[in-house]
């Protein structure tokens, strides 16, 4: 209840009226009649200082100012998408915006200058026009989780310290088991630091279950291993198995069909090879919803021969996984429900903000067997809870941040048929987009068939190009059209979209679409402006 | 400038008041005169809808205020710390507040419920008498980063996507080497998902510095590789052996003096017996601040028999690196700068937001040699601006949360300075612990000198135990001492403490100060609590 004016004055002489008369109760009870912090103030004037509430409520509601203004901004078209600045202009300083960091402390004032001028020199992920990432949008519920998880500012290696969340993260990992529709309820998970450590998790059970003395002898205890995934598979897999100790040349590439699915014939041929050289094939990642293509590979048929072989089977469904949350599109994950391990990520195409993923295992117990260490000092058996509740030991971290709380409010928020409308409506927008260009002049697909997913992949030739012969000089000078149009994009802000190459095919667009945002004005946005920026190329 | 009443009622006939006409430009300029959420009113009135500003700007107003009288109840020691409840409790349902998750969505105001009974059922991190875990404390710059971090949802795997971030991660990086004491610029390091991995990739670096074919080959190119780390060092060290292939086998542990200091002489016994047997001694881990004692190796003369045998240097000072800050305590790691490797966690003894490790490495090169992939969709040689930057390709991971703004922005706002401030302090507020209980009647220090950083460690004796004999009996009885105390005060809410056995140890006190927030006043009451407590065990 304590008043609160011109703090800045009573405490060194600042004669500038900063404030009114706050009374500390509640922050949308206030009007607040000035938005400057004098510049003598500084971060030793917020709690836990004396009469350091009212500085600190004054300077967080600064910030919200400055976040709810780029949150507005962020949805509203008629603003850029990046305002963007090559690394060389941004390390030498933008209008007062100095990155370097000094001994001294800089004022709040200025605190909340670098706060503006961060956002101001970023890249707008929620805005409806960008395409370029797996993870596009924002939003508001996952964002105001993300606030809360953050103000709690807690730990999730013991029920302890993160009762909640814990128990948040179980119930949600078994909800997401129950959809990939493993029937017995004993399975397990863990959120981890993003899809390529979730998918690594898996490798990492797979040898735990079949070699469990590699734990404690190291590689050298088992067999020359395998592992098996798609020539249009994530490269997470062979950072794994690099990290892991199996070596790049121990993953063996499956040959895909034009849609970019895995050929099961090619992998039961090459499981045959690897045996018949004395190796163990141990793994088998099945992708569903490839990176570029979108693509999903048979699950089904893969699963057969998985079993035939006794290989472990894994879904890597960072992309494509939550497509199981749809009735319309979850009979593209048919046969998940045999994988014994499945990547998933929220983050991606349920629009929960980074990071968000997570790795499922049927098998209960081989997590906590593959990884668990009993650290004595956080770990104690003597506690008063059940301690089964502590779940940091089934980690590769000890530390973890909090990811659950955002999701599961989000599904609080939307109920599991608001995910279902999201992904529906963005699935809807890419066979938009497929079917306005697939037959348009100057495109072409770079696979002849409805995506899968909601990438859609496309080569845009300008008119320059269209009747010159096919060849190697057209081939160069196409490769070069995505990344001119995509800088151009960039630096007039306008929009963002990916390209890349793919084995023997030259630089071609990668159109994904995730954000709930995104509407079929922007689908058509983003052609004109290929159009428009392209056209003299 | 679009005015907003009753927009509740406008929409589906509800007829309730539920806001003040707005200009959406300033929520600082805004009283709100209600904070009732209609019930009907759910996630789809917020942005991307139409008309869905306002909403969006009162919900987010509703959870700032949630989350700022949260964080008023954080500093005030008349809050508890904790309201605790065993899992069956939460698990069954709170007064209304239900984990359980459904297909249909709830109403903001239930989620805006949902967001208080979180923060009410969990634990406050930032309370000043919350001693238990090395990361402690709220700091109100770095939240307000954290913040912003979520608000721009963007990844750091390429400059493309988070410009600002990825040149603060970079300057921030290079600085933090300067500050080990690493002469040349040349060096390298990242962010990583907490002092586990960090430590990871240190194991990594050095298999790929002396065994590069590691990656392609598998650990089957190399002789068996030996790891050595402190018998009081942390778990990860094991866990990364077990990972990355190595084996947990071939860790050897060091002996360590009674103040939980590594014997060089053991170490170099070790490292020769290791050579007699035909075994490659690869890595030593050296710790700067264990986890329970807070000792601190002696790096110079670890570093010796490293450079006599040449072996990776790792120094772990997820909890001690912070001390490089202080000019007063930094000499207690003397040779750091011998490293080929440091980690070091802000999110520990700077008070940085929880996530917030770094893995410093003096070769440049290493990382992106050990984990590059070369992902053609992500790292395309053909972007317009200097590719250097994208510093993706030497994660484990592929997408990357944005650690670094929060920890820059609390430089830029305390400086260098301020964060030797807050380190001496803490070290200062350990130091009266220690003088206060040291010679007191029923206390017992674990090692008899005084600590190296905030870590005290002790056993409580209750009256009925002093005047027993020594002998098992007494030691049985004491072991069940510090989890009765620990249990009664987590059911009181009043402190949070950490206690652990070690070796032949039964369990003691571990007491830790990381939080700007306590004082002498809150150590007094920690000792009075515990005497209170544990008089009638």
């Amino acid at each position: 209840m304590t008043g609160y004016d011109a703090w800045c004055g009573v405490a060194h002489g600042c004669t500038r009226k900063l404030g009114m008369k706050i009374c500390g109760r509640s922050i949308l009870m206030h009007p607040f009649y000035t938005r400057d912090f004098c510049h003598d103030t500084n971060y030793t004037y917020l709690l836990p200082a004396k009469n350091g509430e009212e500085p600190t409520l004054q300077f967080l509601l600064e910030v919200v100012d400055i976040l709810t203004n780029y949150i507005r901004k962020t949805f509203d078209r008629s603003t850029k998408v990046l305002d963007f600045h090559h690394p060389h202009q941004l390390l030498e300083g933008m209008e007062g915006f100095n990155l370097e960091l000094s001994d001294q402390p800089e004022s709040l004032e200025q605190i909340l200058v670098d706060c503006r001028d961060t956002l101001k020199y970023g890249v707008r992920t929620g805005h409806p026009r960008f395409f370029n990432q797996l993870s596009t949008g924002l939003d508001i519920v996952g964002l105001a989780g993300e606030w809360l998880t953050s103000t709690a500012n807690t730990n999730m290696f013991t029920y302890e310290i993160a009762p909640v969340f814990v128990l948040m993260e179980q119930l949600t990992l078994r909800k997401m088991r129950e959809i990939v529709g493993w029937r017995d309820t004993e399975g397990d998970g863990i959120f981890s630091p993003g899809g390529a450590i979730s998918n690594m998790y898996s490798v990492m059970v797979a040898r735990y279950k079949y070699f469990p003395e590699v734990k404690t002898k190291g590689m050298s205890a088992a067999p020359r291993l395998v592992l098996f995934t798609s020539e249009h598979s994530h490269y997470s897999i062979k950072k794994a198995s690099a990290a892991l100790g199996f070596g790049t040349d121990n993953v063996i590439l499956l040959n895909t069909d034009e849609k970019g699915r895995v050929i099961p014939a090619d992998l039961e041929a090459k499981v045959i090879a690897t045996k018949q050289k004395g190796y163990v094939p141990l793994y088998v990642n099945a992708t569903a919803g490839t990176t570029v293509y979108g693509a999903f590979d048979p699950i089904n048929e893969i699963a057969d021969i998985c079993e035939k072989y006794n290989i472990w089977l894994h879904v890597d469904g960072a992309w494509g996984g939550s497509l199981l949350m749809s009735r319309k599109h979850r009979h593209k994950l048919s046969g998940v429900e045999r994988a014994n391990s499945v990547t998933w990520n929220p983050h991606k195409m349920m629009g929960v903000p980074l990071q968000c993923s997570a790795i499922l295992v049927r098998e209960r117990g081989l997590l906590q067997g593959c990884n668990s260490m009993c650290a004595g000092y956080l770990f104690q058996p003597d506690k008063q809870y059940d301690v089964t509740y502590d779940t940091g030991d089934k980690a590769i971290q000890c530390g973890r941040h909090v990811d659950i709380f955002k999701f599961w409010l989000m599904w609080k928020a939307k109920g599991t048929t608001g995910f279902e409308q999201h992904i529906d409506k963005c699935l809807d927008l890419s066979a938009y987009l497929y079917n306005k260009i697939k037959n348009r002049e100057g495109y072409k697909m770079v696979y002849d068939a409805e995506p899968q997913h909601t990438n859609v992949c496309f080569w845009y030739f300008p008119p320059s190009l269209r009747s010159l012969p096919e060849g190697e000089d057209k081939r160069e000078r196409l490769h070069k059209v995505a990344p001119k149009i995509k800088a151009m994009m960039m630096e007039s802000g306008s929009t963002m979209v990916g390209y890349q190459p793919q084995g023997d095919k030259v630089n071609f667009f990668r159109m994904v679409i995730s954000n709930h945002a995104a509407t079929r004005s922007d689908i058509d946005f983003l052609i004109d402006e290929i159009e428009r920026l392209g056209h003299d190329l």
